[in-house]
């Protein structure tokens, strides 16, 4: 591994995770952070998640063989812009943006068509809470990560951040961008947007005051995901908006063919339906407890 | 307290528990079980669910001066015919249906139109399993039963109920029946039937056959409760339909809404709708949390 110094833009959950991950695997560089908050920065150092930090971008980044953003979505375009006049010409720069086609367009743009260091990544992990005070090394164990490269990717920065990848634990998938966003689009920006829509319905709702009074233990579940960040899926509903639009009119169509149905009183099709939809589920779910 | 001998038919996790959480608070009369699986009833008898049980429904139900029906909403018309024609002129029928209206309309067009005594409710409580052998006497503690009497139910009948509901430990509230389904379908129904049309339309997509791949954690928890009883919820999509229909159309036009905030990238407007959602669904669970 010829990377020498790691500066991590973000220093939260993923950002966050992502440094100590390499650091407590013995990554032999050096591990530095960049953000706007100066304590979470040094708690950050504090309990070994980056080995040092700067609040001055150029000197953040100037030194760094490789960069990774861990920034909201709808912070790429400004990060890029300020980063762009101080990286050496050999960066390598990934991210971890949950949204790919939008973040490659704004890394055209800004560092031209000929850089080709960029290595566009999404890793599939989460909790619920955020910040650096939740970081975890094991965050990335067995999850999948999305590498979508482009033919033009430089095939050595490819490699380093697959390194890193596997360092960490992760399981490395590769697609193009376009297929992440359409895959993420229907696996996780889509029911993102119904819990949301769903709160949103049920809150407005002046006739019902009450309504939330008779939900059972299920609603609970249904509506958790409504209870996420909301700047960071404003960010990804208009970065990923092509995809995510077309799969609310796709389920817009599957509850109109279930409206029809019940119109209809077709008893026998809503069974099959339901019957298929509980079999995919619990398929699913055995087949996640497999995987962990 | 006039009751002498309840049959609850349908001995399974709802009537299961209603009888056993009667029998363990002391309550001095007879407990009858009636169902079609022989097995089944000398479980409850063998668990203290019920005293005893009849395969015969004449029998269960002749000398009942309440009969609770615990059974799918597709199977009342039938039951209801059979029990007609042996049941006391004193009886009381009550029942825990999950729509109103249409067991109500059930109910007048086989008992006619001078039978006062049938008492509609509708415990919000259940678990993951059902049967017999997760009865629970404690299952309705601190929850909501529903009562949706109208002007011409039987004073006496009612109070009746609601004694046994609140020897439960429920919380008892009374509405219309029209009321009722509406404020269910918005707060039950409708998120069940969102859930089974997302699982069916990823399930049914070709393009990306690996969509369930990349889910993360929220998408186990939205997706729970597509893993529901599918007969069951065939049989409330039909008993329900006009209300779930009703609310399913709402939902299409928040859908709308959100499709349009996308389109013309109202990246304030979306906050916005996003905020308010985790804002109400973290009160909303905060409340609970104080209920419980």
């Amino acid at each position: 591994m010829s990377i020498k110094q790691i500066t991590v833009i973000g220093v939260g959950l993923i950002g966050g995770s992502f440094a100590k991950g390499l650091k407590s695997r013995k990554f032999a560089g050096k591990l530095t952070g960049y953000g706007a908050n100066l304590e979470k920065l040094q708690r950050a150092v504090e309990i070994n998640v980056i080995d040092d930090f700067s609040l001055d971008i150029q000197d953040a980044v100037k030194d760094a063989d490789l960069i990774m953003l861990a920034i909201p979505m709808g912070a790429f375009a400004e990060v890029f812009k300020k980063i762009q006049p101080f990286i050496k010409t050999s960066v390598i720069i990934t991210d971890a943006g949950s949204s790919k086609l939008s973040v490659i367009n704004t890394a055209q743009a800004i560092f031209g068509k000929d850089f080709t260091g960029f290595v566009p990544a999404h890793p599939i992990a989460g909790k619920e809470q955020s910040g650096v005070n939740v970081a975890d090394e094991n965050l990335f164990i067995d999850h999948k990560v999305i590498l979508t490269p482009s033919e033009k990717t430089d095939k050595h920065a490819l490699k380093q951040v697959k390194e890193l990848w596997k360092m960490l634990g992760a399981n490395i998938v590769e697609m193009s961008a376009k297929e992440h966003d359409d895959v993420l689009a229907a696996s996780s920006h889509l029911p993102h947007m119904l819990a949301f829509a769903m709160v949103d319905l049920l809150a407005g709702n002046k006739d019902l005051p009450k309504v939330f009074d008779f939900t059972a233990g299920g609603f609970k579940d249904f509506s958790r995901i409504a209870s996420s960040n909301p700047v960071m899926w404003r960010d990804i509903a208009i970065s990923n908006r092509p995809a995510i639009i077309k799969w609310l009119k796709n389920y817009q169509q599957s509850l109109s063919k279930i409206i029809q149905m019940m119109e209809n009183q077709q008893a026998d099709s809503l069974l099959d339906l339901f019957t298929n939809a509980k079999k995919t589920r619990d398929e699913f779910v055995a087949g996640k407890n497999n995987d962990n």
